[in-house]
């Protein structure tokens, strides 16, 4: 009997358990201070009234035999999959229902779309990163190669056509670093992967903070893309669905490897080894479309942005460098002083009482920067900002 | 760009749209005939008053940001998790809060958990079998091997000595034969796996349906099975929760090789690569364990239990041979007269207007057998078995 040995390869993430311990530490010893945590990427805002109405009525189907549902397509009812058909065409694209499958997460097909994939393929993922792009393949075994995102690049990096990638993860919006992809820079990734026959593996979570028209919110927007990518959504952000679970996931019927289908792969992958998301929650997801619902979570969005906004003034006032902050619920901001990212934690934890996330714990390239969410309410936004300006001036 | 060649193994399954094909075939040429399907493996009665109760207070829980839910843990909220250690320990099996991983269904664990296992281990798989067994780990490159469940060994295969297996699917009571491992049987498959350090894959999904209290309902029921099985449960059977999805998977801090905890390497693949079940539904499967939920779960297992005996008592009176009929909700038979899986049922349909599955689609032992659920409802179960009686007396 063998394990997976390359389980053994994976390294243990201490980011968020450092952070934990540092800030459990902390208010131990100063029980009288408010500690503000604009760390997390979890939203805080309860479900839109549309979805929470579409919710109880769903599980009102489910106690009535008549109304019932049981076992339902793998890959999602296609009342769901007609809403999210209208969403991409309302930004222009034009999907196949066949094309969009429902998921419990864009977490899990992340890392599950890899079963498609043989195991010899050069992978490509930005420094920093989201760690489940690194930690899935090294699980399979798979060589990783970095590219650097820096100031430099506005944390954007472009094609480097020396090197021969086979799958490369872009995330736009980003995650960490809240910076977002034109269409032109997009384009040369389209270009890059098609010439070469690679596949891009598009993480589009973030779309949702998108307001300036002129930026792309699906890769799909970008011609030639359908040859050569997959995108991954989800309702997590869009519409504070993290612990109500629904994602989807495109694949382009046009995405063809050494004369295979990827999207009857993937097909075949979803119906060997998923099972569906709840009838329950397809229910709460399509309501996001609804006319009622989509100004609801316009609204939250909205919100979030506000105090994305708030940070993002507070880091002008200040004068330090940043990524982020408009169209991306993020702020990363450069370390004033070049201080290292632990010790700004440090500094910002005890003087502020403010807690942030180390760029340092995203990847090398992330050390000397610092990553502020947006997800937490206005009121405390505001006063952690205060504390950041009065500690920093 | 290479892809996952393994995938062009995978037989494609034309069981099931087979059956549709010659199902709607008869009723388009006969339209005044009404067809009884008694050929499906999903539930039909609606979910319980207390899981309704528990879903609807859930949802109102999601409407407001002080009883909002966020990320949850992936492997399970403690809450759901105590009520399974409880509903183990109603029968006698004690287990660790850390030994439960709480999912989106057996399916998904099932398939997903081979990511902790190398690719070079012999895979044993019984004939008949449910097909997600097989196709998972051709998909991942696996050689399997048969071993025979017949008519002989009652559909229920013992170890052969001769045969070095690292990997063992074990389904009891048995989708699709209804058989029950008895608990000396089981310490055989558990005695075995531990002489080779082999890892059982115990499917418990139907264990709800065990009524006769010698017969184990968990494989950690036997001694010695914490050092070499892991056990598959759901509440889809349990609970009706085939559209609500949630199940849950046990593997013992005991069960180590290659000196790795592969109760870590799952916790490391589950936090890695799923975001865990929505709080809604791990509140309204937490209700089935509950003083007024278990009871009513209780009458319609008994419900479908009774459909079974209905079903098993036609094929006593017609002097069948069949397994299962009691302790599950499948009635695996002879087809009389020598008949083949497939003339069954073409002569079924055409004769009785009645649905069942041919045997030969799960394994070339399951040729000359045929599956019958007892997940219908009464009326219908009642009249299909009257038909039946009457057209093979």
């Amino acid at each position: 009997m063998q394990i997976n040995r390359h389980f053994l390869e994976v390294a243990d993430s201490y980011l968020f358990s450092t952070i934990a311990h540092k800030v459990n530490q902390y208010t131990a010893a100063n029980p009288d201070k408010r500690v503000i945590r604009l760390g997390i990427g979890d939203v805080t805002r309860p479900l839109a009234p549309a979805v929470i109405d579409a919710l109880h009525a769903a599980v009102d189907d489910m106690s009535k035999a008549e109304t019932f549902h049981g076992y339902g397509p793998e890959q999602g009812y296609d009342f769901l999959k007609q809403s999210l058909q209208d969403y991409y065409a309302s930004h222009g694209v034009k999907l196949d229902l066949e094309e969009i499958f429902v998921s419990d997460g864009a977490k899990s097909d992340v890392g599950n779309i890899l079963d498609i994939f043989g195991a010899d393929n050069l992978v490509l993922v930005p420094d920093p990163v989201y760690p489940v792009y690194v930690d899935t393949n090294v699980m399979a075994g798979r060589k990783v190669q970095y590219m650097n995102a820096t100031e430099e690049n506005g944390f954007l990096p472009l094609p480097d056509e020396t090197v021969d990638a086979d799958i490369i993860y872009l995330c736009s919006p980003n995650n960490p670093t809240g910076a977002v992809y034109t269409k032109e820079q997009l384009q040369k990734w389209v270009d890059y992967a098609n010439e070469r026959e690679a596949v891009i593996l598009f993480d589009a979570a973030y779309e949702c903070f998108i307001t300036d028209p002129t930026l792309p919110r699906s890769i799909f927007e970008i011609p030639g893309a359908k040859t050569c990518a997959i995108e991954f959504c989800s309702f997590s952000k869009t519409a504070g669905f993290t612990g109500t679970r629904c994602g989807y996931t495109v694949v382009p019927k046009a995405l063809v490897r050494e004369d295979s289908s990827l999207n009857k792969m993937w097909l075949r992958r979803q119906t060997t080894k998923f099972n569906g998301v709840p009838y329950i929650v397809q229910k709460g997801a399509a309501a996001v479309f609804t006319p009622e619902g989509l100004p609801q979570i316009k609204d939250t969005i909205q919100y979030y942005l506000d105090n994305a906004k708030i940070i993002a003034q507070a880091m002008d006032e200040l004068g330090i460098w940043y990524t982020g902050g408009t169209n991306s619920p993020y702020i990363w901001l450069k370390c004033p002083g070049n201080m290292k990212s632990w010790d700004f934690f440090d500094l910002l934890l005890e003087q502020a009482n403010v807690v942030g996330t180390p760029g340092a714990g995203f990847g090398q390239n992330g050390e000397g920067f610092f990553r502020l969410t947006a997800f937490g309410n206005r009121e405390n936004t505001q006063e952690a900002v205060e504390r950041i300006k009065a500690l920093l001036k």
